[in-house]
């Protein structure tokens, strides 16, 4: 093995391989692997964005974590503390739509050089306050600490829901539809604008993108929808990459996927983005990631049903974009001439993909 | 205001104070400001350890969380990874025996550098997963992420407790007695003995002192005693130091307290290493902090019944070391010839107390 291997390949019996050499999902399989039994009040433990915990209550308790590192997932002052913060509380809200789940409390552990100002650190918590109080619920605690360099947002949201609501990755069935709430490579177009990689866009199209980026819409309502509509059979947010989150679900359920190109809802931003920087829109929307939209695989007989309830609670609209097949079929994206899109990347992952992250 | 008064001091209307000049007390009160209402579930919310919280079962639910971070709380390769698990889960088992909790679910959020061996990240888990196994706690989900140089472990553990066996940090009344488990100043001595700071000490010694820093013992079952005896009506964690800890519970409760300093259990292997530095030991038994024993105002009616259980149980000894005074008489500690202890140092504070930070 060479050395370049070493680093980018998936050696299974190195001596001792690096988080790089295994990736994120390779390491979280080997933590798994670490404690092959859990207690039985947990339902969904190690592996998942959401932990599932049965309580005396008879209703189950959730609890997702992410996490928001300075120079990883932000520069400073690029994003304002307040942006920041809503993020922050977004990319957890929405693990806990992805479950049908009622957020609750949240819990904050700050971590920040010493030279930070508190006028920043209020800003944080002011629009971490702010979206988590727009669904409900309340910062209830944390932690601070001092960290040598960066700042990190690290989140965990308590929520909780009924047995019979809860929706998990692992439920769908060949014949199922693949459902996408909203739109999707908004926020890699976001990206890009921030990189700087891109110029010649439309202003309005440009600011666009960075909300979408900066400040994706959790959604909860959506998530509260499809979960009690009773069609829904799996369900998962939209965080590594359509494809990436999409292959999540599939090996939860052992089942396999195929999407029709023709049928993804494209961001408006990112086919204008994309063109300007002549990438192919279509890889973005596949790939990029952090879009933070729902997919579900849902009952056909449902469908018309659910998308009606979405409309008529003036939710994000949904829109069929493949169905769920045999595991044996794997998982494509056709284009409509039937050939397969063959996109250069695959899911984000924290520990691989390095060239994708936010550096603007 | 001279630019060191800046960086050192606590310029109260400074249009844009640090974090440092505030303190790490200073911050979490600026941040409870920001949320003057909290919804009726919350029962102990931000600036304690532990939120307390209501849930339909009746049961409390609670949720703390504390990080440990690389170059902050601890370095590598000083400290085995299996030893750092241990410890990231002690640290927070500890706040849980704090408030007389159960212990349940923990989620482990890992930031760690692509260069890491999956060897120690794995070690880590071990060591999380054992500490979490002995209290009947298991580990049900997290996140990890890329971070650019440092590893930072930050867990959230969730318990539960009956409403009438949870012991708050306000309960406190004038008259009760100041109790302690185990003994005090022994972390405080390790540190010193991993910086190298210390020559001329007994080999075990400095085991035991490094043992007591890397390894401290979550005091659970002391913590279920105390909360079942129905005689403790208040009780917080050593982890800021004794006198820090002590402020926090008695600025929750509303009193002060004298703590005599011939009755404090100091560890003997902080006696022997300040010794050999040079040092007092009455004052890092006073201000060391990371020693997670238990500190709690216990009815007086009730301080040999109490003994008695923890004696009975196998459990860490309780000494009486101070009692709770009217609020008008501050917070001192006695020599026995009736003079204060006045120790140079406060309680541990994240964002100004530097050089208390180990580094060894």
């Amino acid at each position: 093995m060479t050395a370049q291997e070493s680093r980018c390949g998936h050696p299974a019996d190195s001596a001792s391989p690096t988080v790089q050499n295994l990736g994120e999902f390779g390491l979280i399989d080997r933590i798994r692997n670490l404690f092959p039994q859990s207690p039985s009040s947990v339902v969904v433990g190690i592996g998942d964005d959401v932990a599932v915990l049965r309580t005396t209550s008879g209703r189950l308790l959730l609890a997702t974590c992410d996490c928001q590192i300075e120079g990883v997932h932000f520069t400073l002052p690029t994003v304002p503390g307040r942006v920041l913060g809503r993020r922050a509380a977004a990319v957890n809200l929405s693990d806990m739509a992805a479950v049908g789940g009622t957020p609750l409390w949240a819990l904050v552990s700050l971590m920040a050089p010493e030279r930070t100002e508190v006028a920043l650190v209020e800003e944080i918590y002011r629009g971490f306050g702010e979206t988590l109080s727009r669904f409900g619920a309340a910062l209830v605690g944390g932690n601070t600490a001092r960290h040598p360099e960066r700042l990190v947002v690290d989140v965990t949201l308590l929520g909780e829901v009924d047995p019979d609501r809860v929706i998990l990755r692992s439920g769908a069935r060949p014949g199922d539809l693949i459902v996408v709430t909203g739109t999707l490579g908004g926020s890699r177009a976001g990206l890009d604008c921030l990189k700087g990689d891109v110029s010649g866009v439309d202003e309005t199209v440009r600011t666009a993108a960075i909300q979408r980026h900066w400040e994706p819409e959790p959604r909860l309502r959506e998530g509260w929808i499809l979960a009690a509509s009773g069609w829904v059979h799996a369900m998962i947010d939209v965080s590594d990459g359509l494809m990436g989150d999409l292959g999540h679900l599939c090996r939860a359920s052992g089942v396999g996927a195929v999407l029709y190109a023709d049928a993804l809802p494209v961001d408006p931003a990112c086919e204008a983005i994309a063109q300007a920087a002549d990438q192919d829109p279509l890889e973005w929307a596949l790939y990029g990631g952090e879009d933070y939209e729902l997919l579900a695989a849902v009952d056909p007989g449902g469908f018309p049903e659910i998308r009606e309830a979405l409309e008529d609670a003036g939710g994000a609209p949904c829109r069929v974009i493949g169905r769920v097949v045999a595991t044996e079929e794997g998982l494509r994206c056709l284009r409509p001439d039937g050939t397969v899109f063959a996109g250069p990347h695959g899911a984000w992952d924290h520990f691989q993909k390095e060239g994708k992250n936010p550096s603007g």
